[in-house]
């Protein structure tokens, strides 16, 4: 974590003082998540550097202090962040990064399958035990705020976390999953800790319910869009990413939204064919078909719907800097190419 | 869990009062334990069920139990078990279970490796998945006694936890493991969660520092014998065993005790020869050789002297029947053979 990379608040202007106060704070956050991971066994600070490949946008952390600072007026809505929102913000980045060592297992199999075994079976379980240890990590971090109330909502968005993969897992290659199911899983998967990030945030800000509720919903209809965007990316990446990612949703047998839409519209007929291209890995003739079928387009618009309906939640904030960056971010959430 | 093994206190009289009452316990330790399990999601549900297959001696529960009762004289010692004794109880064996599913994930890979490849995919990641649920909801349910101390100090265990298991994958095929990095590893991986049941289970019971402590580290002195009679099964185990565990840990290049010891020993030709045997994957020649060399007995001596060492750690306790049960588990920690 020792770079940071904050893609959202880089859209705005250097100088500007609110970007400047995430920034800081973002570096100290990122202080607290170092500091949290520190062992006294060398192999452990070895392995645990890793998970700077899993760095992502902060987006969890960014929302935590923003919420924070949401709750107040400008610019009295700053000394709204205290100490705690900082280790507040280091456990959801923590989560996070767990769920994401925990998906590379799932890859690593990947590369297991196509033969390249060396080594597969210790970066397997290696990234088992990173993960566990984040978990473990998070969860004492959060402890150490002596709130019992933070670790059990947490402890719920964790389950909730957990049963959306299970969901989904259970749910690998059903080419016949409705878009309720789809949802939930996302719901569970993506948006409870997102929203847990703006609402925790809020409430340890000494919001009322009310505005904490308001940015609860703001981040799972952002942490909804956030994941139709990256199944929509998953799927339509251009060449440069295909190496990387495009197309292994499909590899897995997970359902995007739009090839849910395309699999589930009117037309039985096309609905024969997408399964051919899926069953026989088209990924480039599947693309054709969400475009040329318009599924693509309207799974763009249900993710548009849900950043337009996620500001509206933000009606109950204060008018100022901080609102309008949550929704720079809102739209930045579905603008992104990466 | 539905159905329960007691196999420590199977040894007692039926009839016992203890011995029942520590039974009728076990039965509310598993209703918090299932229910906390509970999810709104079938599938979820349908994989939760196959915990029963890692099911246990229920050695951990028990130890909260009975430390819980040996901060007082019989029989008034019974009335320091409180209802957040079983959520305790229950905690730390789902946090036991979840590391006996993410171990599975090295014995599904093993299977890989032998090119049973076929669904051993989806079966590593049901497991990942469902130990992350075990352990998500081990913090969310420990989280209900609303006790931060409780959530801090079995996040700073499964900290250790992990620790352990991580320096023991760095560790594997070093053949030059020496004892100390030996009894680091064990006493990270397995004897901090036995100390914690015991030392957790005292304090909530309102025991003194004194007394919490002295029942940790008999916790603590009994997971590392735990432990050394594991190796000696799995190295030793007869041939009904084979099949299903012996011969596992060499397999995964972990070193158990006796061989530890035999590769350390004096002789450098009988460490040549033992080398051969190990490399070889000889497992009945090596037998033979940890026995020829008394390196076997030298750590069943190990074993039992820190059974021995335990049970003086209970000086503190009040004598009686749970001190005794107490003593009783400590000898059949290394008497068992399975």
């Amino acid at each position: 974590m020792s770079v940071l990379r904050f893609d959202m608040i880089a859209k705005l202007d250097q100088a500007e003082p609110l970007a400047e106060a995430i920034r800081s704070e973002l570096v100290q956050v990122t202080a607290v998540f170092d500091a949290q991971l520190e062992s006294d066994q060398p192999c452990v600070n070895a392995l645990a550097r890793h998970i700077e490949h899993y760095r992502g946008k902060m987006l969890r952390p960014m929302l935590v202090l923003l919420s924070a600072a949401a709750t107040d007026r400008w610019p009295a809505g700053l000394a709204r962040i205290l100490p705690g929102h900082r280790v507040l913000a280091a456990t959801v980045e923590m989560i996070h990064m767990a769920t994401l060592v925990h998906d590379d297992v799932l890859d690593e199999a990947e590369l297991r399958r196509k033969g390249r075994t060396i080594n597969a079976l210790s970066g397997n379980e290696a990234a088992v035990m990173l993960g566990d240890y984040l978990i473990s990590n998070a969860f004492h971090l959060c402890s150490s705020l002596g709130d019992p109330r933070l670790n059990l909502a947490l402890g719920k968005v964790t389950n909730t976390l957990c049963e959306g993969e299970l969901v989904q897992l259970s749910n690998r290659g059903n080419w016949e999953l409705d878009e309720p199911t789809y949802f939930e899983i996302v719901r569970r998967k993506t948006a409870s800790l997102v929203g847990a990030s703006c609402e925790l945030g809020a409430e340890l800000a000494g919001a009322n319910d009310q505005v904490s509720r308001a940015l609860g919903r703001f981040g799972e209809d952002l942490g909804i869009a956030f994941q139709i965007q990256d199944d929509v990316l998953d799927l339509m990446g251009t060449d440069d990413e295909v190496g990387k990612s495009t197309g292994r949703d499909l590899a897995k047998g997970k359902l995007t939204l739009p090839v849910v839409k395309l699999l589930r519209g009117e037309c039985s007929d096309s609905r024969v064919r997408a399964l051919d291209l899926i069953q026989s890995n088209d990924a480039v003739g599947l693309r054709a078909k969400v475009v040329e079928s318009g599924s693509l387009e309207a799974a763009r618009n249900v993710a548009l719907g849900l950043v337009h309906q996620a500001k509206g939640q933000l009606a109950c904030v204060p008018p100022g800097p901080v609102r309008d960056l949550l929704h720079t971010m809102a739209d930045a959430v579905v603008d992104r190419s990466a």
